[in-house]
């Protein structure tokens, strides 16, 4: 999701080619040898995986059109201390939240919405992060809201009563069509969570 | 030591101030809040943390002298990914060796075997990662060189009879002033991982 925002707001056509994670396909066994995962991007026949390396790259080589980074040396390394925050603290410790129970899922909620206003302090007025525009850290962490609603369900509590500078912030994000046309459906998302906790026995 | 190798290759004058990391001084909490760990960069008045959103802005800001990332965006792309990797799996799996015993240990230490035989592979002829030039992947990795001794003496085994690869390209690195003057030394770092066995209460 992160890769197709970026590619939309640059304006640069690509073809998406999804993947059966449980049945992984030999293009990405051939493309991304060292992880196996989605996303890879394959850009003039050689391949960028990991997701925030291929966002830095789409800037770099698509640099004239919607910068994501800012230019500023000291802002730019903000962003991406935030970008790494988001993969360490948001989604590592979501990842968690769903898989366990009772006192132990409790506390990893505690900590997830710690993690959650430690980063709206970042949203600068009432806009995005870092400033007026949608940027770099913006597109790290939106795909992360189609999982709020799981995350809600399966953990019995509420993001917007704890954090509605987030909830506020990713309805501003949706407004744009880079952002719109790339987020799943929360419902889809709750369904593949239902059916992976099954197949892994957790339920 | 990553940022300590990268100002000294900049040529850019600094302070150190060591850290007691069992009672973090008021400056490192203040500067660092939401980790609250070195290193951090304090660079006109502004603070930056992570080692490698550092080295980036050290390459940003002081671009001019010795360039650590590459100029084209494919072959930064690649830079930053193996960065990554040696965060990912190299650190993070030698952390858990030393911590455990046995068969868990064995398991740890095989797993440690590939992923460094995995970084073997982009050492391209007999030189640095990714070139002729030392960069941005070499001071990713090098400083991690100073826990082999550790790390072998703790799990009873050769790193240099398994990458012998790895080792000469240390040694190429060690020649570098950079690298000479910033690596603690083995020994020290022996005794420190045994003085925090002892505290953690492991052996």
């Amino acid at each position: 999701m992160r890769v197709k925002i970026a590619l939309e707001e640059k304006g640069i056509e690509y073809v998406c080619q999804p993947q059966n994670l449980l049945n992984k396909g030999s293009l990405l066994l051939e493309m991304n040898p060292v992880y196996k995962l989605v996303p890879v991007l394959i850009h003039n026949g050689k391949p960028i995986s990991e997701s925030l390396v291929i966002l830095e790259y789409i800037d770099e080589f698509w640099a004239k059109s919607f910068p994501l980074l800012p230019i500023d040396p000291y802002q730019r390394s903000q962003a991406r201390f935030w970008a790494d925050f988001i993969d360490k603290k948001i989604y590592a410790v979501a990842k968690q939240l769903w898989r366990v129970k009772g006192e132990e899922q409790e506390k990893i909620i505690k900590e997830f919405i710690e993690n959650l206003k430690i980063l709206e302090r970042e949203i600068t007025d009432d806009k995005f992060f870092g400033g007026d525009t949608f940027g770099y850290v913006d597109v790290a962490l939106i795909p992360f809201t189609s999982w709020f609603y799981t995350l809600e369900t399966f953990g019995n509590f509420s993001i917007e009563a704890n954090c509605p500078i987030i909830i506020a912030w990713a309805k501003r994000c949706k407004e744009r069509h880079s952002v719109s046309s790339s987020l799943p459906d929360p419902d889809k998302v709750y369904n593949f969570a239902l059916d992976f906790k099954k197949a892994l026995g957790l339920d």
